[in-house]
């Protein structure tokens, strides 16, 4: 089968891959019918040495189950499913906390042998622990905004829960891509009553205006974080950071209120960085956040997709079949597009 | 007035300093009757240049008012007191909600021309919003524990709630110092049910065994990360840190189980720490803690103290006057006195 594969940082070739097969008794084969290009498959398109290549892509996937494994119980030949960024086995007790993240047996796609979302076809492991049935066609108008359900949206929601949003709170988002912008709509969602977006494309602060942001801060570094600051009235309780460079970071604790919290949701791109007295310590400042467990949301999420309450396939601004992904790389990568769909 | 003076690192000595005066009408002076010091005193006993020299000492006090300035209404004349480690005028936004380490208006004790709690007297800013009356009198058994309320026990107190202990909770404590081990305290007092305290100090882990440790881990690094790993079956839910240093730090993201906290009350030596997808990002770690509001936490803490359910001054097992503090500090350097109690 055909599939996405980056050799070196800026190098994405669709290329021939094994066709996948059932190997273990809780695995599906699931034909991909949507996918897309992440925010986060921009870190290695900017840094990948070659030697490290070539690798399969993607995370992010919605498919139609081909076979399954004989201990396989929740899905079945035909069901439309969406994946989350992470499999998992839905039993250990990191699942059942909802940290599927963490699950004992779980991992992410495109790793250590397991197949990529950017492909015709994908392996899946622990079907019955990762796969959610979906109750619509694979050609339905609602197909983006579920898509999204699988990681964006997940994430967005992730921060906000970290970070404790809830009815009334005020929140700054660090951040314009998809993540930053679902971040807005999971806060406004919650009942945020302030949401201030930092970013500084004009189209991309618009659909997060449409999203729920009553403020937009444009500047950075020092401005940007003395505008925050003046606008939340002397700092942001709740600050999401949804980039994952240390500048963004660095903008985290410049903006945050005394008392508050960073809820992270951006990979972080860098292992050191500040947490002494004069960013975290001395305010009591709370960082949080990680990798989000986009499978345990989907329950709550999933019925505000399909009853249009919420509309995160916004997000898309582009499509492609799977031989445009390498360009679909370079639009996001110029800023041309904020996130790829892809359809294989 | 006689008060202790550090010169430099290593280099502590008792001299004459200017009589403190009433200079705002929120002011009240207190003639010290206890004091004490802290695990922190230590950081500039090691590292201080002589250029910095010489600044006040000491951040923990009781004493009694000697005079008031005319807007203070909450104490008088004649009243024992005990006074935080950082004052507070206990009306702003932050004061209101229990961060008074943040207040608008407060600080420390023993910066910026504010005095120190290792002398006869102090003056002290914003009288109502920082001192508590104690029902004792200044020579009561009791002083010992009741001292611990200005920084000890509220810090270890502060560590716990900022953890997230409660009942049926499992918790590591790292540090074996007052702090530390009156973390244990707190936590048991909350409900911990396993409380595991890394430590190699066999005196001070008896005194935490008492406190309500139930398991003691004397080995450090990888083979303590490992106890700790097996002794919580894959990790700590809550970890708390309290001694500052870099190391300690490492050993918290060591045993800390996915999705768990950090809480740090030790007042970090250092400003950069690892904090991305390998130490805390990848599992959802949360990080808090921070300056303990302590003059939050007296109204909860102080009854306990009283009634003799909590003996937390059995962390002190030296008492000196005013002229040996500065062999208090090579005492306690040398780990041959866990706390010091100051006499002036």
């Amino acid at each position: 089968m055909r599939a996405a594969l980056m050799y070196a940082a800026g190098d994405v070739r669709v290329g021939h891959v094994a066709d996948p097969v059932v190997k273990e008794p809780t695995d599906a084969l699931v034909r991909i019918t949507a996918a897309c290009i992440c925010g986060s498959d921009l870190h290695p398109y900017h840094s990948m040495s070659a030697s490290g290549g070539p690798v399969r892509m993607g995370h992010e996937f919605i498919g139609v189950v081909e076979e399954t494994g004989n201990q396989v119980a929740s899905v079945k030949k035909g069901d439309l499913v969406v994946a989350p960024f992470a499999y998992s086995d839905g039993t250990c007790e990191y699942c059942r906390a909802g940290l599927q993240t963490s699950c004992v047996h779980g991992g992410f796609w495109a790793r250590n042998g397991i197949d990529g979302g950017q492909g015709e076809a994908a392996r899946v492991p622990l079907a019955d622990g990762t796969l959610v049935k979906l109750p619509v066609g694979a050609d339905d108008a609602l197909i983006p905004s579920l898509l999204t359900l699988s990681d964006v949206l997940g994430t967005g929601h992730h921060a906000a829960v970290r970070g404790g949003v809830r009815q009334g709170s005020t929140v700054t988002v660090i951040g314009d891509g998809a993540v930053g912008l679902l971040a807005v709509l999971a806060s406004k969602r919650l009942g945020a009553e302030q949401i201030v977006l930092m970013g500084r494309h004009t189209a991309r602060t618009d659909l997060g205006r449409a999203f729920g942001a009553t403020d937009v801060v444009a500047e950075r570094e020092a401005d940007g974080i003395e505008k925050v600051r003046e606008l939340t009235g002397g700092g942001s309780p709740i600050v999401i950071e949804a980039v994952g460079h240390r500048p963004a970071y660095e903008q985290a604790y410049g903006v945050v209120r005394p008392g508050g919290t960073i809820s992270r949701v951006g990979a972080p791109q860098y292992e050191d960085a500040p947490i002494g007295f004069g960013s975290l310590f001395g305010h009591n400042i709370t960082l949080t956040g990680g990798p989000a467990p986009a499978r345990a949301y989907i329950d709550e999420l999933l019925p505000d997709v399909l009853e249009g309450r919420i509309e995160p396939g916004r997000v898309f601004d582009r499509a492609v079949g799977l031989d445009a992904v390498p360009d679909g790389y370079r639009a996001m990568d110029a800023r041309e597009a904020l996130k790829v769909l892809v359809r294989p």
